[in-house]
């Protein structure tokens, strides 16, 4: 048989698509906690600077609010936000990470000296215990688009069960904005389907010269294979701002210290206009994100600090922009308004993925288009 | 966060570190069977014309042997092999499948005209019932290194729950293969480590120089990930036959009629001498395999067909072989007689994944080597 890799195809995330209904904790550990467990991978977080320094200014530009206070890490990995909270004066700092790094993090926590503030605790942030309540959580929970990985779930749970009253999250805040964007990739990637669909024609031809077998039957469900690989699943990119071609809209702020796990599992819909400010064709929708460090409203931050995933000219963070591409683009000119929906839904087969359809039109003419997309 | 795609770092298969003993079955599921839920996968193995040219061959050069017979496909996929049998003359075909790809199987059975010949059947082997016992169990188990994957396990439990006495097993044997070869990925593995531990100490210095943090407490543990992945990870390779440096040993062979669950499921383990045939290095030692259509004592084939992946100067077969890196390579002469000792052991963590270790030494000079190795 030989199944190169493991995981769902083409390295993609494993589906359970014959479960029903959430996929048990064991399969969840296997498919997701377990690629946090491998220092190369932390390494690749940590040496992300917009992301390991926003954390890092968000500590220490703000010492006053950690002075003495006690602080929650949840998923701290390698520890480092452990240590940034110490470092910026915390009495106490629980660590707590569900896989096997909680090692490398205790004794990355003993090598700067911080045993004695700094608690790590393996466990999972929903039955671990804590003697205490804490003043500030602090976590990076955020993945591609944001909701990928559904990890804020855990940190609402955090603040809900350990968070006193007043107490902040860091960061507090988060906003997810979608740009249209000019890319080559958009013909690249039709490229790449057109391809497939020409190899598959080939190999139809093979299987009935040398086997007598046809296998035009699986035909369509092919293609609907490939688009679904080519067309309908968002893109990591790494955009310049001078692609972007329209306004960035902002079409969903969370407030962390009053967002509840319900309306975060909801389904998230939103609709906004966007203006195009470039004649020629939109070829994507592309999607980013970022989160602001201003405690909450009872301890406010002394100095407010962004971390931004917006596309930037020195380079992309770790999690680039997530674009989903159009098949074909839509032909807009300078003025010209998209009136555009869109829905994210989790993935049944796995919480922890998205579905994302957008519905959009350019405002006055022809009719609204749905393209619909997932984020593996 | 951002975990990039799902299952282990680097796109390997999930480890399930911190669970005891086998996975469940759900993250069995979602690890394995999932892969071949896609039909670009099955594509892949279709137009591998050595390995279904063979199992084509095996069947039509057997008609004798499959005329008014009762089949059973174990893991049919696409429901090719149960399509072959059928063409060969079978009477009746039971062709089970795990994955969804058995409502794929269905529609192409139906459209050779053979659904009814052929029963589709959704479900695992270990728990499916047949009403029948069959003549003849066909079945494409082969992982990488013939052993990854398991899936023998499965083939077995079908012959002993449905094989009638003298049935014939399609294929019948199996040898795996090990010979020295020269080949320069062995220096590029070393240089790409080389590389990455630069990496790593640049980003030690990094991760002082912004945010005061010491991370050297971890570079042993980084060093031991890496060497893992780049030394001790058995590697996909397409390797020329003029890269065979010595002679190949057939260290394993198994006969599918008698080899029991127990024997399969122990730890393989095999001692054997390698002639060196040119002066230089032996970079690594290649592993491959073949199988061979005997059909059984009672029942044998006509005409024996061979399915073989060894080294091949028109390219590998979907296999390839697994090569075992040597860091340092073992200088040898012309002459020299490498004795090596072969463990392969399934893995703790995940069953069908294996660990290797071969421990060798050039005769009469040195002392023993041991080299370990993984096959994700």
């Amino acid at each position: 048989m030989a199944a190169r890799g493991g995981g769902g195809g083409r390295g993609g995330p494993a589906r359970v698509s014959n479960l029903d209904g959430d996929a048990p904790e064991s399969t969840d550990f296997a498919n997701y906690f377990c690629t946090y467990a491998y220092l190369y991978h932390q390494k690749d977080m940590l040496e992300d600077h917009k992301r390991t320094g926003a954390y890092y200014n968000a500590c220490m530009q703000n010492r006053e609010q950690f002075a003495g206070k006690v602080v929650l890490d949840v998923g701290t990995g390698s520890g480092i936000l452990a240590i940034f909270a110490a470092r910026a004066g915390a009495r106490k700092v629980y660590a707590v990470e569900a896989t096997d790094m909680a090692k490398s993090a205790k004794r990355l926590v003993a090598a700067q000296g911080l045993e004695g503030s700094i608690e790590v605790i393996q466990g999972v942030i929903e039955s671990v215990e804590l003697p205490e309540k804490v003043d500030i959580i602090i976590s990076e929970w955020m993945g591609y688009f944001l909701l990928r990985e559904s990890m804020l779930d855990s940190v609402l749970v955090a603040r809900d069960r350990f968070l006193k009253p007043g107490g902040a999250l860091y960061p507090s805040h988060a906003r997810m904005v979608l740009a249209p964007i000019r890319s080559n990739q958009c013909r690249q990637r039709q490229g790449d389907f057109q391809n497939s669909m020409e190899g598959w024609a080939e190999f139809l031809g093979e299987m009935k010269r040398y086997y007598n077998v046809d296998l035009d039957c699986l035909s369509d469900d092919y293609r609907k294979e490939q688009l679904d690989y080519f067309s309908h699943t968002a893109a990591w990119t790494d955009i310049h701002p001078s692609q972007v071609v329209g306004t960035a809209a902002v079409f969903k702020t969370y407030d962390l210290h009053t967002l509840t796990l319900e309306e975060l599992k909801a389904p998230l819909n939103a609709s906004f206009n966007i203006r195009v400010l470039e004649d020629g064709p939109v070829d994507a929708y592309c999607g980013w994100f970022d989160t602001q460090f201003k405690g909450s409203a009872e301890n406010p931050t002394t100095n407010e600090v962004v971390l931004s995933t917006a596309p930037d000219p020195t380079g992309a963070t770790h999690w680039g922009q997530q674009s989903f591409f159009l098949h074909p683009p839509v032909d807009c000119a300078e003025g010209d308004v998209l009136a555009v929906e869109i829905d994210v839904v989790r993935r049944k087969d796995n919480q922890r993925l998205m579905d994302v359809k957008i519905q959009h039109r350019v405002e006055g003419k022809g009719k609204a288009r749905t393209s619909c997309f997932h984020i593996e």
